[in-house]
């Protein structure tokens, strides 16, 4: 463990440490960001009586942290920042969030602890596969490792053949990647005739998309390692929010850094533990850009706030299910592609490359699944679809389509499409 | 300055301290790495008298690293590194550059050296613009500023549409890039009548990529700001080895990390103060691949081992002149791009954007210089085709042609092509 003492803090201590932090980014919001502080009702930092206090706060929202572009809810002046990262969304204004050096260090403790959880050590060989730069996903899992002392290879996204090529001549024992990432690695790796039974990777830290557990199993399968989810956004100061241990009984969420609520999305109201809901986080320990009740926008719920078989006492949350603007509404149901994926996945001919189309004709929605597989028959078709309709309740056409006939692009995988015209 | 006391040393102090550090790394070579102090006649350090006696040691080559891919060179176990970064060669076997942690330290040193000899202080706001990862210009500047304080935009190298909005949305007042970067800056802000003046723009650190003087002015009055420039590469441990001062009376090579020998590329022989020759570097304090007697290819000649007026007492060389395997050679006269570049760029009418093509017609050499140039008129061809002949001595054809004809690219630009075809 990076931390022992930290992250086995008894619940009591966490909840004590947590009150006094939630005062400690009151008083510095107060402090720093007059505005900031009047959303929030000008609050005394002293009145915060308990944790059930920062119920009174209004939630922040992207779009509050995309008008606020560039420093408006930022804590503090230029001269203290070291450094920005920024959300990857591809249209409109984007999210910036500033570090302090303070910061720095906070995501390189939480970033170390994960990489700990995970079973990493400054033995260990790590290839960072997320991008370097603006954003977060390279200097994440970099930061971490130095403090670790992880043996780092840089080398950033694609150029898959070179990271087989590293894998193997430097002995490569983790992979660090956004989770969609490791799905093109094994794909080129089986047109190469790669093993990766011969190399020594044994540990993939994988996040920043929704995957399921089937995915989970078939990369697991394929690359012969183990597998972390690690979560966090940007917003939130970037990814090692939380990870799974090596337990995987849930992910761990830092909770002397972060106090996460779980809410009903529609209603606002917080739900009772272990009830699906919209994770909102409150970070405790940042200065540049704190979060009061940020909602993430991630579907998950509460597992466990007990003292987990790894020792940590820290909260443990289901893995991300889908995002609220992910969600799927068609013909009055309400879906998410991960369970689409699910369904696709527990099908050993199944290849994990697909993509959801939800079109009209005559004015109706329609679904059609397109789905790559090693084995193109109409039995197989006809099983899918009828998993598939016993989940939503309506026919999905499936396509069964060749290995390679869809589209692969650079960055986050493309798993869902609208069509705004009628198709045939 | 970042470190007076170690900048401003007195020679005679200086050089003790490269003779005992030259000992040092000549020790850890022994103890690390039998082969490569085999390589080297197996020296005791305590044998070592004098600076001088360096000239005993064989020539290391960019080859010679390539050979010793991944880690034939290097000096320690790979559970004593941190990270490595790797030579943008985009043929052949890479070159990799293994870092201890104390590599980074040194490397951050000296970037932060860097960029406080070129007047940025941590109120800076530095917008970085070399890629980040295994390419080392990104994390260089990077680990730098985060020494100094500066707030770090990382936005890595592309997207100039961006860049600009970036510049002036975060009042940026340091750049730093390859040098040839900010061409394609100035070419994007012209189009788009952005003006430099209403920017908190003043300074540019560029490296990476000879430029002229010439062009240097030209970015210096198109920008408005002062430029520096910055030398050093994956081989030496990355950008840092020196920069020019506010002086701008010569690059100064932090000496007591660095041996620097001026030799003639031919015989191999050291040159006496003031001729210009390759540059050779030895790395007095390196750990993960030390280099004894490196041959940069760089043609330079030092100007002065005196104290600057800066007050620093480093060792200045002059600005790189080009590489010798840029060197061309036609009809028997030996020239650098660079040299033709500063021809060019003497005439204000003239763009930033040239190819030198070398192709053979009718069997003999034949050299054409494309130019890109805000009037295209023949009395200017014929005053540059002049010129170049007062030059060479012999007729190149110049053509010139109007803005944007010739291709832009990422990465380091493209300044000669070879035609291995008759060309009419």
């Amino acid at each position: 463990m990076y931390q022992q003492r930290l992250e086995c803090l008894s619940r009591q201590e966490l909840e004590g440490l947590q009150l006094k932090r939630l005062r400690c980014v009151l008083a510095h919001i107060k402090e720093k960001n007059p505005t900031y502080h009047q959303r929030l009702g000008s609050p005394e930092p002293e009145d915060i009586g308990s944790l059930k206090d920062i119920q009174q706060f209004p939630f922040l929202t992207k779009d509050d942290l995309r008008e606020a572009y560039p420093f408006g809810l930022a804590c503090g002046h230029k001269d203290e920042f070291v450094r920005f990262h920024m959300s990857s969304g591809t249209t409109g204004t984007p999210v910036i969030n500033p570090f302090t050096r303070t910061d720095v260090e906070q995501w390189s403790e939480i970033m170390a602890r994960c990489l700990s959880a995970a079973g990493l050590t400054h033995r260990d060989i790590l290839q960072i596969t997320p991008g370097f730069g603006l954003f977060n996903g390279g200097f994440g899992f970099h930061y971490g490792a130095e403090r670790i002392g992880c043996f780092v290879i840089p080398i950033g996204p694609g150029r898959t053949l070179m990271q087989l090529k590293f894998m193997k001549d430097f002995g490569t024992t983790a992979l660090a990647g956004i989770s969609s990432y490791p799905l093109r690695i094994i794909e080129v790796a089986r047109e190469e005739g790669f093993d990766f039974r011969q190399t020594k990777l044994r540990v993939g830290i994988f996040g920043a998309e929704v995957w399921s557990d089937e995915m989970r199993t078939f990369i697991e399968k394929e690359m012969g390692i183990e597998t972390f989810d690690i979560i966090g956004m940007t917003e939130t100061g970037g990814v090692g929010l939380g990870i799974d241990c090596q337990d995987h009984s849930g992910i761990h969420v830092w909770e002397d850094h972060y106090l996460v609520e779980i809410i009903d999305p529609e209603t606002g109201e917080v739900v009772p533990n272990g009830t699906e809901g919209e994770m909102v986080v409150t970070t405790l320990t940042r200065e540049g850009l704190p979060l009061i009740r940020y909602r993430t926008r991630d579907i998950t719920r509460v597992l466990s706030r007990s003292r987990c078989a790894c020792g940590r006492t820290h909260l443990r949350i289901a893995r991300i299910k889908g995002r609220t603007d992910d969600m799927l509404k068609v013909k009055g149901v309400n879906f998410y592609p991960r369970q689409i994926e699910e369904i696709l996945m527990r099908h050993p001919e199944i290849l994990p490359n697909y993509l959801i189309t939800i079109g009209k004709v005559a004015g109706k929605d329609q679904v059609e699944v397109s789905v790559e597989s090693s084995r193109l028959d109409e039995s197989l078709k006809q099983r899918l679809e009828e998993e598939i309709y016993n989940f939503l309740g309506f026919h999905v056409e499936v396509k069964l389509l060749n290995r390679g006939e869809l589209p692969r692009g650079p960055g986050k995988a493309v798993r869902v499409r609208f069509l705004e015209k009628t198709s045939g």
